[in-house]
């Protein structure tokens, strides 16, 4: 039951960051659309709205993480990998009523260079990604050179993808990244 | 001097909208930061915020997109061409102290499916530059359905690229996209 509580507040706080993003998300309307009572919103989260910022964003990272190493993981077919990704990302998106993309996305925009530990956190977040394709190309006989140049083009079209998806309410950008990008993948490991 | 005060207002919006998203963008921060007088705020722009932010955006589309078509207008290399506008971006980026990427990226984030007028442009902007690219490509002999979805790729990639390199405060992931898409383009042209 306290459990529930706190991944309520998390769930609802990710929620609300994805709409509207960091400045737009307020702690009266994450007690208002959770349910929550206000106490234990301060129990559960003392440093308030940036931590949980902090904490829904991380959850959030991290399993996009376990998926992407999941299907990265035996290196067979990285193309096909990327593609599984892409078309599990625009289910996500169009089931949300497309407003459920990036986590990190939002925050990355809205907080400048001074902001601390949250921009830490999606920094890691895009340099994992990037690590984790990397190595999958890798070990699919990829040059790590190219495999890295490859890992930031297949992390950059995702993101800006989901954007456009975002935008024109259609998930067409992603199923048409997920074609060039498998393209670029395949002629990789042609070399 | 009026066109001058009117200008700076919309300058620094755009700033602002860069730096904290539409909803961390207050009015008085605008005031604050252009040192317009409050009056002439209400009297150029009487819409307040949302006709602030939509003039601002637009005026950052359209030198954009006039840029995109002057680099795609001969098709002779559209390969050359879009490592030409990485490198522009790229550029800009670093100048802005990794502030300034797209000005589309953040209201479509911040912004729900509710926003009217200013979403509106926002959608018009990625369909324009997909439209310039496609007709570049096109032009320089890709098949129509594959200029689409190279279209999109490219708009995709430097979207995400500028947010890698903005929470990475470098341009290494624009480096690494042009190249990609370089490869990519150039080989749909081999064909």
């Amino acid at each position: 039951m306290a459990t529930d509580t706190r991944d309520r507040i998390l769930e609802t706080t990710a929620g609300l960051l994805q709409h509207r993003g960091f400045h737009g998300t307020s702690l009266n309307e994450i007690l208002a659309e959770s349910g929550a009572p206000r106490g234990s919103l301060y129990y559960y989260f003392p440093g308030g709205k940036e931590q949980l910022a902090l904490e829904a964003t991380a959850r959030a990272i991290e399993e996009i993480t376990r998926i992407l190493e999941e299907l990265m993981s035996d290196g067979s077919d990285p193309a096909g990998a990327v593609r599984s990704y892409v078309e599990a990302a625009a289910a996500q998106l169009r089931e949300s009523g497309f407003t459920f993309g990036c986590p990190v996305a939002p925050i990355v925009l809205d907080l400048g260079p001074e902001a601390g530990a949250l921009a830490q956190v999606c920094r890691d977040a895009f340099a994992d990604w990037q690590r984790t394709l990397r190595e999958g190309f890798v070990r699919a006989g990829i040059a790590e050179r190219r495999a890295a140049s490859l890992a930031v083009t297949v992390v950059s079209a995702i993101e800006g993808a989901l954007l456009l998806a975002r935008a024109a309410r259609s998930t067409e950008p992603l199923q048409a990244i997920a074609g060039e990008l498998g393209t670029l993948i395949d002629g990789a490991l042609a070399r």
